[in-house]
């Protein structure tokens, strides 16, 4: 039941987002039957030989495309990062210890904040006071148990250039960047990401951690909250979100049939080149992050003049551009720009801009 | 894409479980599009007016088909009831109170667990030393600030006969047989559900509760723990699980049209009478639980002699029976009967019971 509409729609939703086509192929199909087996995959026991295959081969793909160490375990949970900023503070801060936070923009104070309730937790650094618009430069060095940073701030545009050194296990939320390109996982203690932006669709939550850096909170952990829980029934403690796991194992296959990681980390960076051109160039947009902190992810712009807002909104949706309405905290524009979001698209909206400027400059 | 085989499946899996096939083509059809839209269900921003018209939509079928009043809260949350038995413990027991919990069953053990973790709790009653085989008298009074029950027990099959009286606000883990049958909702505080039985597929949980009796817990909640915290942003805190609350929305809509949980509550009895006069007519079966806490909504038994027992799954499976074999804690089979599973089916393993007596009596 496909559109009668033939415009191309250019998604450049922030999130849930674009996904592969093949992918929304395939799991539209396995709703109706997973792999002639009679049945639909969301009426099948998640202990049935078929679902804990689906959930194997994620945590596989995971393993595989991150080259992660024996010694890192992975987990498809539930509640998104926001129960993650729960769940991370209560199995790497011990019991005596605390968490240094980067704040660094709206999900990292959501963490901060949670944190506090469970704990003892800070601020390492922070750029509030420029309203988000930049990556203040890691410490080195903590005097807490261990830091937790964001790697990519989805509502202003900001992201780490790199994997950060610290002297103290890092935590880190890369709700929004995962998968985009390689990490060095040896600099990470845990990584956790809502899968809704590269991994696949809303319902799942991502964990990779140092089984050798967890377990060592001495807190009596609620059961849901404790990793080590779900990692001795191998990630079915409970009954896991099939649909959102499955969608998530096929885009993990696509991610690996189109090169991996490293293709992606291609691919993106000229999709932001792409885009960041025309926003320096254009005399009509200014970018809001620091040039040194923007993210590959998300780009984040306004209008030179405000009146100019709602017009280009509307040229935008003329043109089949999805989602450029920036978040309320920034305004303006965001073109999220996510492994399946084809440079075209982008393209596409550099276009829409210049016309802009010979129509309204 | 669907299987080649001519065979009928008859799905008694006992969750994840059956679903009626109009939904499943219609959830496989929005994960391609939803509505015209052009975009995929999983692929657009849960703050756009098709989503939230979704989410309203389901919150509003909640409150329609258990004849909610209007103090009482609809969300649709993640974690399953795992998460739940830790959610409730934490909005319902006050910070000098207590909880007293109604052990029958796996899944009421291990609420009581979670619940011992954040503050006070205790056995009320139980059923253990009998293995779990029946549902003991509620007492109508209780010391403690409020009492806890789990209304079906999946794996040992007894159900409380109808809503228990209780001097204290009543919380109820119904995540096996909600919209079942009417619900006398003003005996309940909160009742909460895990969607993957009569429900939806598995991703999303259920929380209905009075908000008169919500909040008054004096602590600090987690904010992904604090029921408030959800109600206050319309069951939107964070990303919610978009996909399995689609779903869970186009099978109330389906339960409606179907005439309701009265309706429901008819079919299941029919279906339970078929299958338990077999159980109790036939000498090669046992029923497990005591006959006055039978479960309408899974039927557990027993070869009268073990040896009969791979040879009846077999039997089972020949005849297309999916997902009978019971639980590890029980043995033998268990049938579950869930909303969508049709009469017909339960025929057919009635008459599967008839043709194995015929053969190994």
């Amino acid at each position: 039941m496909m559109s009668t509409t033939t415009q191309t729609i250019h998604n450049f939703s922030a999130g849930p987002c674009i996904l592969p086509q093949s992918v929304m192929q395939q799991a539209s199909d396995a709703v109706l039957e997973l792999n002639g087996s009679g049945l639909s995959l969301i009426e099948m026991s998640h202990r049935s030989k078929a679902f804990v295959e689906v959930m194997e081969e994620a945590r596989s793909l995971v393993r595989s495309e991150l080259q992660l160490p024996d010694r890192y375990e992975v987990l498809f949970l539930q509640g998104g990062a926001s129960l993650g900023f729960l769940t991370t503070a209560l199995n790497f801060t011990p019991v005596d210890g605390s968490m240094d936070y980067a704040v660094t923009g709206t999900w990292a104070k959501k963490a901060l904040k949670e944190a506090k309730k469970m704990g003892q937790a800070q601020a390492l650094t922070s750029s509030e006071d420029t309203g988000f618009d930049r990556i203040p430069a890691l410490p080195g060095t903590s005097n807490a148990s261990a830091v937790h940073i964001t790697t990519n701030n989805t509502i202003f545009g900001t992201q780490y250039a790199g994997d950060p050194v610290v002297d103290k296990p890092l935590v880190a939320d890369m709700s929004s960047d995962i998968f985009s390109r390689p990490v060095d996982i040896e600099r990470y203690s845990c990584i956790y990401a809502g899968a809704q932006k590269n991994m696949g669709p809303a319902g799942t939550v991502l964990y990779i951690y140092d089984k050798e850096q967890a377990g060592q909170s001495g807190r009596d952990i609620p059961s849901y909250l404790d990793l080590q829980v779900h990692a001795d029934k191998d990630s079915m403690f409970n009954t896991p979100p099939v649909f959102a796991i499955y969608t998530s194992m096929l885009t993990l296959r696509w991610l690996k049939a189109e090169g991996g990681v490293k293709a992606m980390q291609q691919r993106n960076a000229a999709k932001a080149d792409c885009i960041y051109s025309e926003i320096d160039r254009n005399p009509l947009f200014n970018g809001f992050a620091d040039t040194g902190s923007r993210s590959v992810m998300n780009a984040t712009f306004t209008a030179q003049d405000d009146s100019h807002t709602p017009l280009f909104l509307e040229a935008c949706a003329a043109a089949g551009i999805n989602g450029i309405k920036g978040h309320r905290s920034v305004g303006g524009f965001r073109a999220s720009m996510y492994n399946a979001l084809p440079l075209s698209s982008v393209k596409v909206l550099a276009e829409v801009m210049q016309e802009f400027e010979r129509t309204h400059g």
